[in-house]
């Protein structure tokens, strides 16, 4: 048996991170409805605290804590806005956080980190410096590690956003989320399999990072292998928890090239004017890509955040 | 004895357009208010049909004209969300619409004219060559002239975004648009000066195009003389009738420099994710730059649209 999130749990998040999170609006383009030839439902989690629906599962880990194990703090390693929406819930609630980030990470995402008062220290950007420095860092302070993804109350607090969703666009046929880790799409899974059956999950992946997508039709977990994408957020390896979760509940995972996803995000900023990252940008390139399965049908898609660096735009 | 439109004007203009408009979002952000140490309210126009506030004031002028006269279609110039406001709002009417613009209007506003099925005639970029051209279209055509913002159904139609504005934030000390020609200014002077006569009311414009702030200054209207500023949609002069309105509902005009213009804007898109044109940024340029004046008070910004061109961002 597991411990996986339940509606009730979504239920209790949403209750208790209520009073920190935004209610983020739901956005449609009629231009963006004409290329797709669907009609497209954008949730804007880029208008979310620190400007990424991580807050939500951050702020549900933080809140969750029992007050002695919460005084020690947390930490976690991020390559950015789990990072930042884990400092911000800390702040919050008044307690440490430690943040063990790679020195690759985007110094737009480093700032908001620092800014929002946590400890960060940096490592090489690979898995192994991030586990080893992350380790160190918990044994010097005794805070509790809260990870981006693979935790019942990150995914719990993730799937807040689907519940919302679904009260504020009451048809949809489909509700798509992008793919990294599984944080996101699994709370949404839950969420949505939970109150509307009938409703087709699919998820969006980049095809340079497509283990996700090969993991769930071959039935085995496989790591990302030297992801190279533009959708930073989405470089992560499901974990068995999330790999069970989206296996259960997907219809399929749709996987999207480069070009589309700069496509679909330079579309969001023009024609929707919404300021979305590259992986936010994701479920609308796979509306685009794989166009005859959605024509025609009620899509919402999950716009997971909106932290660019202005300075080096795609296009 | 003038035909200034009243509040009575506004609040049918409201009535009228309701099916054809978006009721536009307010957003805030703590980071930037924590920036200008100001409570901030940004009414987003820039999420506005067409990208711009324009369609306001445009639709109501093509929605109020009489049948056999709106048949023969209508026509402006414009340098660029006005002329992309009425082509739409002829669309919406199904009625031609002839637009003179400038050969140096960006590429992504030409664009959306012609995607709204009007007739573009070009022409050079000076006022003059603008008005032969308008006079050829008209005489050949017999369509209507509607002013991009000398005209009483135009600035009936801009003041509903303020009419908007006061009703989703019911306290606020400031109301602030940019005033270019001075069309969205007036609307809103007349709005809240009828329904909120306590709101002080400032202008904000470009040092680099102050021709509304020594118009009011000196109490005799100036017009803008080579006007060099990124806020392309601000280089227009008041008119008589604008002139008239702002010098008696207008607490002042804040005018702010280049380089604070981009500053604003820069920090709408990074920290609160809106993407505003320059124009739209110059009322927070203003807070920024005016920074004891509005320090602690609930400040409301009008920020006016969307339309960027992505290739030829200024930073």
């Amino acid at each position: 048996m597991h411990d996986d999130p339940t509606l009730a749990d979504i239920r209790a998040a949403a209750e208790l991170i209520a009073p920190y999170i935004h209610r983020t609006p739901v956005a449609t383009c009629a231009a963006i409805d004409a290329i797709a030839g669907a009609s497209l439902f954008f949730k804007c989690e880029n208008l979310q605290k620190v400007g990424a629906f991580k807050a939500r599962g951050a702020t549900n880990a933080v809140f969750s804590l029992d007050g002695d194990v919460a005084v020690r703090g947390v930490c976690t390693h991020s390559s950015g806005n789990h990072a930042a929406a884990l400092a911000r819930a800390a702040g919050l609630r008044g307690i440490p956080a430690h943040i063990v980030m790679p020195s690759s990470a985007p110094p737009v995402k480093k700032a908001a980190v620092a800014g929002y008062g946590a400890q960060i220290t940096e490592c090489e950007p690979t898995l192994e410096a991030r586990e080893t420095t992350l380790a160190g860092v918990q044994q010097r302070t005794g805070a509790t590690f809260v990870h981006p993804y693979d935790d019942v109350r990150v995914i719990a607090g993730q799937g807040t956003a689907a519940l919302e969703f679904l009260e504020q666009v009451p048809r949809l046929d489909v509700v798509m989320p992008p793919v990294g880790g599984g944080g996101l799409a699994s709370g949404t899974t839950i969420t949505v399999s939970a109150l509307r059956p009938e409703i087709e999950i699919w998820g969006a992946e980049p095809a340079a990072a497509d283990d996700a997508f090969r993991s769930l039709r071959d039935g085995r977990r496989y790591p990302a292998v030297k992801p190279a994408t533009i959708a930073d957020g989405l470089l992560t390896s499901l974990s068995e928890r999330t790999f069970r979760i989206l296996g259960a509940g997907l219809a399929g995972i749709v996987t999207v090239d480069e070009e589309t996803i700069i496509r679909a995000m330079r579309l969001l900023w023009e024609r929707a004017k919404i300021l979305v990252e590259p992986s936010a940008a994701v479920p609308l390139a796979a509306v685009l890509a794989d166009r005859d399965r959605f024509a025609g049908r009620r899509v919402g898609l999950i716009l997971s955040g909106g932290n660019t660096d202005l300075d080096h735009l795609p296009w």
